[in-house]
């Protein structure tokens, strides 16, 4: 048995090795020396931005409805949000696998395969990381990226600032509710029409993976047209205060924010209540929020659109009243119901 | 219940965030923004050297013989050991917490504590991470370094090269051993002396917890006195083979490895038996493992153990035969019991 696992994990370490190969021409000039010794080295003449991010079997997923490959990409995609948050542009990754005996060695291959997929896809290197056995799968990983200046921050926003966020809040929510529940539905609804079955199969394929907006961020950076910006991974209701400056409030109306039409339709016909919590506090949006100083021209609307090739949408206000930080539905404040953070990041 | 799950990881965030201030001066210049952002930014003109590195419960430490504080600081300390095994000096590190919910607040602060104070004794400071709900503890670390070259790599040496090793091997294992069984041994050997057991107790305490050789890696950096260094995490055995340079192999005496001589006799006194294998198979010392093209003067054999404050021997040769890899017990090859890998790098 010990030495059954002993050949595994050499192996795997090998296969991770072939794999992180296929990454490292992306940023041949910033890696000095990669997996294989005691430390990775690198080379960075810019500012570099480091984050690290972790998700963990029953707490971020269930093994059930998701295949291993995209638990792997979703833990990539969610560290390279941090980069776009900043407005960097991410570049080399360390992978840390906590690996429990009940998952097979093809699992843990498909789940990397998953990495590198996306890793290849946004150009980023596999560097270093470690592997560890546990009692539940987590993977976590730290993105490293670069910027020419020092990125944009939170909490820098002033009052009379423009509240913006990119494409669509709630995607998430309810490709991982149709996604954790597609069984129970297609078979206890009889009523359900075969276009409606496709909306929803077509919802959960769409959605069931976050997208970052590294291009829009790297563009917010570069045009400076941002001041304070931050991603929606909580839920837009509590990450609204990480681009709120000091001494201000906001106020945001709940029907401005951007609702995908296919959600709104899938929620008439499963008749799900108070849809709007949802959106705006399960979180794992990865969409970008952030502020301005004015309101965007046309021009800057379509080419920040252009960048990300979603849509852009001022869902609010910054203003001068912190005690009134507030979502409003039709008026009056508005708090979700069931309001739970679900991910913590230092 | 999950009302109050919230409000712990929200202080526990602040905690961390106090904690890490008190970290930030050792390495002011380096850090651009840190906690409470998207990302860390840093800024840094020497070559950077980052590694990660994770300890679990029950994989790499149990909580009964344990206090939590020993397991913070045995996380930080084996992250730090990696840039000692580069000649590098560690600067800057994210933490990733998995905290299962058995675990109380009050431990993870005493964790926290454990981090921070080494932190504080090897002046690195802590920039960011992450929490996350799991069944089990594990913590891990990303290190960030930096060295004025591309560090010292593993698998440079030649035939005819002499091997070295730092301090002591196998006072991990006793101790560990030694914590793991000090009741039984305590109440079962009712024939042990009162300075048997002094000597027991004592050697738990000083060698339970690594110390890395940052300033013997600095040196050997320094001073161009290593081609190959590694640091012995999983056994002398084991890592030998991350200095031996291609198409060599060595020669090591097992005679001339380098044991505490309270170790050698607390074996007598326990009765244990082939505690070499454990010696060289179990790991965990943290001791620097490196090569020369020559061996050393006594000047600079003095000079090198006074960087550490622990005793440095040449254990061996690499030669030409790579098939010959070999240790040797009084001249007869030598492979220890039951040897198994208890920890992967990337």
């Amino acid at each position: 048995m010990l030495k059954k696992e002993k050949l595994d994990e050499t192996a795997l370490i090998k296969y991770i090795e072939k794999l992180s190969l296929e990454t490292q021409k992306f940023n041949k000039s910033l890696i000095v020396e990669s997996i294989g010794d005691d430390c990775a080295v690198i080379e960075d003449k810019k500012k570099i931005l480091v984050s690290s991010d972790s998700i963990t079997e029953n707490v971020h997923f269930n093994l059930g409805p998701y295949d291993f490959d995209e638990v792997g990409k979703k833990s990539l995609l969610v560290n390279l949000s941090d980069i776009a948050a900043m407005g960097g542009i991410p570049r080399l990754f360390l992978l840390s696998l906590f690996i429990p005996p009940y998952i097979e060695t093809a699992d843990i291959k498909q789940l990397l395969r998953g990495i590198i997929a996306e890793a290849k896809k946004y150009r980023v290197s596999l560097i270093g990381g470690n592997i560890s056995s546990a009692s539940e799968l987590s993977v976590s990983i730290t993105i490293i990226g670069d910027c020419k200046g020092e990125g944009i921050r939170r909490f820098n926003s002033k009052s009379g600032n423009a509240v913006y966020v990119s494409g669509e809040l709630g995607n998430s929510w309810m490709a991982f509710y149709l996604n954790s529940n597609k069984n129970s539905i297609f078979k206890n609804r009889r009523n359900l029409k075969p276009e409606d079955k496709k909306l929803i199969a077509d919802f959960i394929d769409k959605y069931k993976l976050p997208e970052p907006r590294i291009n829009l961020g790297k563009k917010l950076f570069d045009k400076m047209l941002a001041n304070s910006l931050t991603d929606v991974s909580d839920g837009i209701f509590k990450d609204i205060f990480n681009v709120i400056g000091k001494g201000c409030g906001c106020e945001i109306k709940i029907e401005d924010v951007p609702v995908n039409r296919d959600l709104k339709k899938i929620v008439r016909i499963l008749g799900i209540k108070d849809y709007m919590d949802k959106v705006v506090s399960f979180g794992e949006d990865y969409e970008l929020l952030w502020t301005f100083d004015r309101e965007y021209t046309k021009k800057e609307l379509s080419e920040l659109s252009d960048s990300c090739g979603a849509g852009i949408k001022k869902i609010g206000y910054i203003d001068d009243k912190p005690a009134n930080l507030a979502f409003l539905k039709n008026g009056v404040p508005f708090v979700p119901q069931n309001f739970t953070f679900r991910h913590i990041q230092l």
